[in-house]
């Protein structure tokens, strides 16, 4: 007999995935079972007395899969009524208290649609950054700003540089805040002159997406500080900020795109496709920064590709989010690059690029090329 | 000779330590190498041309030593005024991009004095919290109102029971957010009118912290009615809401003591009595809860040993942050805590508590008794 519903209890469920490392299934069925209960009452079954929580509430373990050497699969169906339609509490149901165990990595959720409903995902996504930039049939291009530690008209002048050299999107580094020899107002203020200086030059406008980094009091200021500024873009890394400060700056300061940075993320706890792909993109990102495999970061082949997947596949209701991968890509790696994941995806070269020194407006316009010159033999490919 | 110094720089740096996996000292040295190029100018060092940025921005390996096998501490010095006198700033600088790293772990850091300045730490800590609780000689007790699921009524009876019973601070369970079943101000309302009521018959107040989860917007709203109510503390997840969000709310918006919760903390990349022990005390964490040895998680005894002395030893200028040893602790374990931690800890007790069901009001008396007795046997003890 099913327990009467209690105001305000839907009864439904979703299910979660977790990686779990054990020796036998007998420890992973125990272990699935402590999960179950962990993310969700957190108290052991004898201790709920109350039977619609029992009913209702209590996690339920939905399968165990071995999945590869001393390691399972588990499946459980979690409450929708406890995530209060809420990003902060909807990590927290995820991954909260079970992020402490080293034995457990959170894979993925499907996520039910009230929490798609108060997320509602990329404003822009990759049609509306595509449109913005004037780019169809080939991967945007973006560059760096940095080192940090260059006062504005510095910055500005490098800013220039790639904007006339034809880039689509310009972003700080990620290490740029409001620091005293280079504050935001007066850095925003000259990158955006650049930016409006060479598309006088060019006929062509890049976007220029400044880092966004503080408190929310000093992310909000900065937002307005963009859109007085008229400027296109922003950069904001979820996992340092906050993810729900990353998304009320996104749903209600923020009216440009968004390139989500992975600073802090400290992924190897949360399966990097999803908290970079996925929640990232849920969140609004309307692109995705990671590190791209044979770079600097550890990230494998199989990763890389997965991220690129969990950011682009159909979502209905909710946008794409553009791939962007990055960390010790040079241009010599253009060709290979769109190869691997075709026209939508934005191409990010930062220090090699600067290390040209004189000769980095040359360095530039061989980036840009290079990506339409791949581009082109990509979609002749495509066609033959 | 010193290049002269830009506008806004100082000069000034202080120390970081990660530890990093590697075969051999050179592999040690290559790494450290480029830590120090990664959390500072994110480019290879011959693209950095400026010459004060070279000297002044750039991080400088300050040692390599060998810490146990294949592994290595590496103490790195940064430049102060990349930080900005943010929190958010202050985290990408300590771990931004090199959380993405597996081989990385990031230690700890002497926090330069502006970080320390703009962060301010604990208001209340230790003696603030005991003497709102009207506490000395013995460690303060804690229970948490759960499982989630229940309505107002129920968490309120739970409370009276735990307020009559004598325990000092009674917080909610960490994934009570604002749901349907149970919505933020009916819960608190509720509760706070129990703590009040088994004040009225016990003649001793005992604090309600009500656990505050959701978007700055929605933390400012449930601060607000925890002012309107009279409540007396509050609990909050630094990792969920963001380290950011989390301290501008503790210096703005809450006028109360504050717990801070584990939950998405992820900890296993950044060393947990760091994070815990330091960064949520840096950030106004009066009380920091984390698992104690021997309960549900895996940290060691080594680990909360290390937590407790991060929160509690001596900072010039930020007060201490009571340790909070928790995850699956029972009365039995009250005399082995109290000998572990000594005075200066708040001992939480949950779902043991609540196992107890029509005898939970003589379970918890044993609870604020075995605290008492135990705390009596060590200060003889102490005294002999």
């Amino acid at each position: 007999m099913t327990e009467p519903l209690r105001s305000g209890l839907t009864g439904r469920r979703f299910p979660v995935r977790y990686r779990v490392r054990a020796a036998t299934p007998e420890q992973a069925r125990e272990a699935a079972a402590a999960l179950a209960l962990e993310q969700s009452v957190e108290v052991p079954l004898d201790a709920v007395f109350d039977a619609a929580v029992r009913e209702h509430i209590v996690g339920q373990v939905l399968d165990v899969q071995p999945d590869g050497e001393g390691a399972f699969e588990v499946r459980i169906a979690l409450a929708v009524d406890t995530l209060g339609d809420d990003v902060a509490q909807t990590l927290n149901m995820l991954f909260g208290n079970s992020s402490l165990l080293d034995a457990v990595e959170l894979l993925g959720a499907e996520l039910p649609d009230s929490v798609l409903r108060a997320c509602g995902g990329p404003r822009f996504g990759i049609e509306g950054l595509r449109r913005l930039c004037g780019v169809q049939g080939r991967p945007l291009t973006c560059a760096a700003l940095k080192p940090q530690g260059l006062p504005p008209e510095d910055l500005a002048r490098l800013c220039h540089v790639f904007a006339a050299g034809g880039v689509d999107i310009i972003k700080d580094d990620h290490g740029i805040a409001d620091q005293s020899y280079s504050p935001f107002l007066a850095r925003v203020r000259a990158c955006q002159r650049a930016i409006r200086q060479a598309a006088a030059e060019t006929g062509r406008a890049a976007l220029y997406a400044p880092s966004l980094v503080g408190s929310p009091r000093a992310l909000r200021e900065q937002a307005r500080i963009l859109q007085d500024e008229g400027v296109g873009a922003a950069l904001v890394a979820p996992a340092l900020v906050g993810m729900p400060v990353f998304h009320e700056l996104v749903a209600e300061h923020l009216r440009v795109p968004v390139l989500a940075h992975p600073a802090y993320a400290g992924a190897a706890r949360v399966a990097p496709p999803f908290l970079l792909g996925r929640l990232f993109r849920l969140l609004g990102a309307d692109a995705v920064i990671y590190p791209h495999f044979g770079g600097r970061f550890a990230y494998s082949e199989a990763v890389c590709k997965a991220i690129a997947a969990q950011a682009r596949e159909t979502w209905p209701g909710v946008r794409g989010s553009l791939p962007v991968p990055a960390g010790g890509m040079h241009v010599g790696r253009v060709p290979e690059l769109v190869g691997f994941y075709g026209m939508d995806a934005m191409l990010l070269i930062g220090g090699s690029l600067l290390r040209a020194g004189a000769d980095l407006p040359q360095r530039t316009r061989e980036f840009v090329q290079a990506v339409a010159a791949a581009a082109e033999t990509q979609a002749k490919r495509a066609a033959a």
